[in-house]
């Protein structure tokens, strides 16, 4: 389980949670317990990916896999111990009340289960080697990738005590994010760097993995993502959240380079 | 996930709940989210537990086991997401108090993560083909399936609202329910009928596995179950359930042949 969490990684979802409740005017202590569960269900999520069953990838951040380090029995056991150690971290923070707790580990659990990021990863192996539409695609990704990114979002105008309509506009503005990123993604391993990356480009086609890029061509790509960005900046423009870290950190993310 | 839990078992976690919460007088609606999370949670060790890298077993409960039905991937993603569903129908239960859902997700998880039934397997594998103490053998046990059989009495006394001496007895009681189910297993396979049981007997020995019989001998391991009886019914006499369900249920438990 440590060597997993430890192998570092961008923090990206506990920061995302962290500066939305920020904007929202939260005590960053009652982030800490749900931002570690979300970095250990994103942990755990990979972990079981990477197993020669799924992805069967020797690598991860530059380091062995889990299995590799250790053996896949030992690899499935830590994915499991992260999993279940999230939900029991967010019900013993001490800074949160009974019906935060709830709030948070049922979004979290639905935001990961069957109905969202577990979903989405079966579906992705389904789609393997198969041409998919672009509704398709999006669906995929807003479950694989979009759910947990989601979560950062809401849990933190949750915590940060945002109202039943923010909730609601930081919801949206959650699920545009995960497109965002998604799309950069594809974009990246078309036109990107591989030395920035840390990893080839050019491994989506490779692997015959459906994209924007290949769906709506480069341009078309991009014009996609600004679309997100600008509903992103519309939703924090009417929450008075416009000049915040969270805002730059949405910007930074769209024209990230690794 | 459907076709693991529709294998059928025999249901002992919850019934073993439902039984405590009956005997501390429960209304039995209150007892069913928790219940079926609990038997969630056992499904999705078995399903991991008969992968390939672990137990390797191609049968459970008389059908092929998840991945000889489906694939791997499948059955890895199918345990995740049994897993992640036990936490979100427990906070999203109508009947319970949100103290009473942090107080169940909470015991739930520790009964069940790397500090319970987690660690409990990977030292079970870590001790194969090795001489290991009674000690280290009871610890095992204690974990990798008394957890779980602990959880269930402690989950129906606390939500047949039992005192916090009676929560202390209850969870005792529980520890050595795990046992006296343990110690019978040990037992039935060296003694045990084959069909009865629906499966061969004599396997620890041919796995190597350390067992109750081989460290005390027949005789010493049903004293060591007697013992473990014995304490439970003491434990339902000072509570004043000895007149149950749940306690004709510790009985037969202690007594099964298969």
């Amino acid at each position: 389980m440590l060597y997993s969490i430890k192998a570092g990684g961008k923090r990206l979802r506990p920061i995302l949670l962290m500066a939305t409740a920020d904007a929202f005017g939260a005590k960053p202590e009652k982030t800490m317990a749900v931002a570690a569960a979300l970095e250990m269900i994103h942990t755990y999520s990979l972990i079981h990916d990477d197993l020669p069953a799924m992805d069967n990838d020797d690598l991860r951040r530059g380091k062995p896999t889990s299995h590799k380090q250790f053996d896949e029995a030992t690899a499935i056991l830590a994915g499991d111990a992260l999993l279940t150690l999230s939900s029991q971290i967010i019900t013993e923070d001490p800074t949160l009340t009974d019906a935060e707790r709830v709030f948070l580990v049922r979004e979290l659990s639905k935001a990961s289960g069957a109905r969202g990021m577990v979903e989405g990863q079966m579906q992705d192996m389904l789609s393997e080697d198969k041409a998919i539409t672009l509704e398709q695609l999006e669906w995929i990704h807003t479950n694989k990738t979009g759910q947990l990114l989601k979560f950062a979002i809401v849990a933190g105008a949750y915590i940060g005590e945002g109202s039943p309509e923010q909730l609601a506009d930081m919801t949206k503005m959650g699920e545009a994010l995960g497109l965002i990123f998604q799309i950069q993604d594809d974009i990246l391993d078309v036109t990107g760097d591989a030395d920035k990356l840390g990893k080839p480009v050019g491994s989506d086609e490779g692997n015959h993995k459906s994209t924007y890029p290949q769906l709506l061509g480069l341009e078309g790509a991009k014009k996609q993502k600004d679309h997100y960005v600008e509903l992103a900046q519309r939703t924090l423009l009417k929450v008075n959240i416009s000049e915040s870290v969270l805002s730059e950190l949405i910007f930074h993310l769209s024209k990230r380079d690794h």
